[in-house]
């Protein structure tokens, strides 16, 4: 018996869930965010054609202006918000804190905010902290880890979590969305797993640098530079296994943060950038040379650098446990910088 | 001040630890074994030069034949033994058995013994005890990690650990070896972190099984299946985790172990084979394909399976952490299977 889903923002990702819960037998409503406009005009002029993707939608999609989203959330059994970083607190003013509160809203939304004494904290965290302020005691889910839209909307094998507080609510989420190829584990840390599936772009930053500075030192394209990746990658895991401990991670989440790396370390646009970085351009040179690309990579490092040195401060955590991300954060933010700290790198348990 | 340091063994590793102990200021004897009997002519008849690799030995190398490996030994700091897998029971018996004990030895053999009773043991272990049971008591040390010859050879940075017992000991190896490239850690968990070293290449095989997979099905050489990697990478790590907990390794060791799977997944031989096999290859036609390349894969998995096996009806590990490993170990022993157990890959914590 397939659910009723109506999944706010038809992006990227919006399009990718739309679509597999329409192939695991829902009924879906897709709702534009207000920038989705010509996305919408497109669906339902041209039975279900979304300008920006291959795929056509099948007939259990329909769609939605977003002044309809009142209407189209009528009669769900659960909403997907899958909205970029920009439209946070559009979701928040226009959506969460009108919506009535007994439908279960699971967020796609990737990423972290900042508060101002440093900590970093998940959107699921920020809106119900943002609607208990209101009066509105609500519980936010979401779905997390490492998954490309685009590869999802082909069928690719795709193992994600849905993490949240209520069991069967989470149960039925994930009854309803898996298909033979997505995948869905079942988790209470939120926190965590948003975390690790956030950090780890800073990260793929840092082992992407090591590569770009042998590569500048070597270019022989048959020498793969297994030995320092093989360190960075280390180091890379090191660090996040030291921050996400401490922010109370679940085993099964750092996990998933460390697949995440190692997918996006040989994967495209964060490898991209750290080795421009690693081959000694700028952050203004390399930018430049991405131009069009979204580098949340660079947003995460700032907020992580800051988060860390505030722990630090705090004595929560030692600086000398993050010597690769606070000097991928000098590179950023001072220029370039002539030698990675190697010996930093090394520990002894002796 | 340089050490006097023996090298037994002037194969791949051998060679690249005499020529960073060399660069590092050591007077280095390198030490044939009756294998490298053509090598050691070539060193002493052409000034230093090996047959098989580029780099040339400097001045402060010397050259003996194994039968001169007592006098090579006199008066050395420490011996390196870095000899393959298939000297292990010759350097036991030959060299171990008669050896001054008040000489440090450090291996540099990688991979596992099975022993009868299922478990698995590094080679420091397996001549510890071994021995032992000739009532000679002596501490093996070892250098682990992900650094491949040919790179620590042409001075890549790479990061290994120095394992054993004596604080002191492992501390002169370390200050005698470190380069400003060649990164040395110090640890304890000589188990451990040999353990992890080698099952690495077990699950770079599983990995690399699901990329062939699902570039089979989907060859556009465009798509990077980075979905289903990062969900592979993600059980291969818990299952490295799981075997390496209960193994008692400590967490350095443990992420060791999780870089060199990266690298070993992004690298060379593993990765061919477990990519044949994914694309639906029998073990046979694979290895017909690669033949000339060592497959330690092959051996490591069919020795880890047996070991979880045993330790599964023993109750100390469950068998539904391991489906990965079981579903290459099938795929190796029982020919192709058709699918992978994809949803064994999720978990539930709710």
């Amino acid at each position: 018996m397939g659910k009723n889903i109506t999944i706010i923002g038809l992006g990227q990702m919006g399009s990718a869930l739309a679509l597999i819960a329409a192939k695991a037998g829902n009924k879906v409503t897709a709702v534009g965010t207000p920038q989705d406009k010509e996305i919408i005009d497109s669906c339902i002029v041209n039975a279900g054609r979304h300008p920006r993707i291959e795929e056509v939608f099948p007939q259990n999609v329909s769609f939605a202006y977003s002044d309809g989203w009142r209407q189209a959330c009528e009669g769900a059994d659960y909403v997907i918000g899958a909205i970029s970083s920009f439209g946070v607190d559009w979701f928040l003013e226009e959506i969460l804190s009108v919506m009535d509160t007994s439908v279960p809203i699971v967020s796609a939304a990737k990423g972290l905010v900042g508060l101002d004494d440093g900590s970093l904290i998940s959107y699921p965290e920020y809106w119900e902290r943002a609607l208990e302020a209101k009066g509105i005691k609500r519980d936010i889910y979401a779905i997390g880890g490492p998954g490309t839209a685009q590869e999802i909307r082909r069928g690719e094998h795709t193992h994600v979590a849905v993490c949240g507080r209520d069991a069967d609510i989470m149960k039925m989420i994930k009854s309803s969305l898996e298909t033979d190829t997505f995948h869905i584990s079942l988790t209470h840390d939120v926190h965590g797993l948003e975390s690790a599936v956030a950090i780890k772009n800073a990260y793929a930053l840092g082992v992407s640098m090591v590569i770009g500075y042998s590569s500048k030192n070597d270019p022989d394209p048959e020498h793969t530079h297994c030995n320092c990746q093989a360190a960075a990658y280390y180091q890379a895991a090191k660090e996040m296994v030291t921050y996400l401990k401490e922010e109370g991670a679940c085993q099964e989440s750092i996990l998933i943060g460390l697949g995440d790396l190692y997918v996006t370390v040989t994967g495209a646009r964060t490898r991209k950038l750290g080795i421009l970085l690693g081959e000694g351009k700028s952050l203004e040179e390399a930018t430049k040379i991405l131009s069009g690309m979204t580098l949340e990579s660079v947003v995460i490092i700032e907020r992580l650098a800051k988060a860390v040195k505030t722990k630090v401060a705090k004595g929560q955590l030692r600086k000398e446990d993050f010597p690769m991300l606070l000097f991928v954060d000098k590179v950023l933010t001072q220029g370039q910088v002539s030698q990675l700290p190697w010996k930093d790198f090394t520990y002894s348990e002796v």
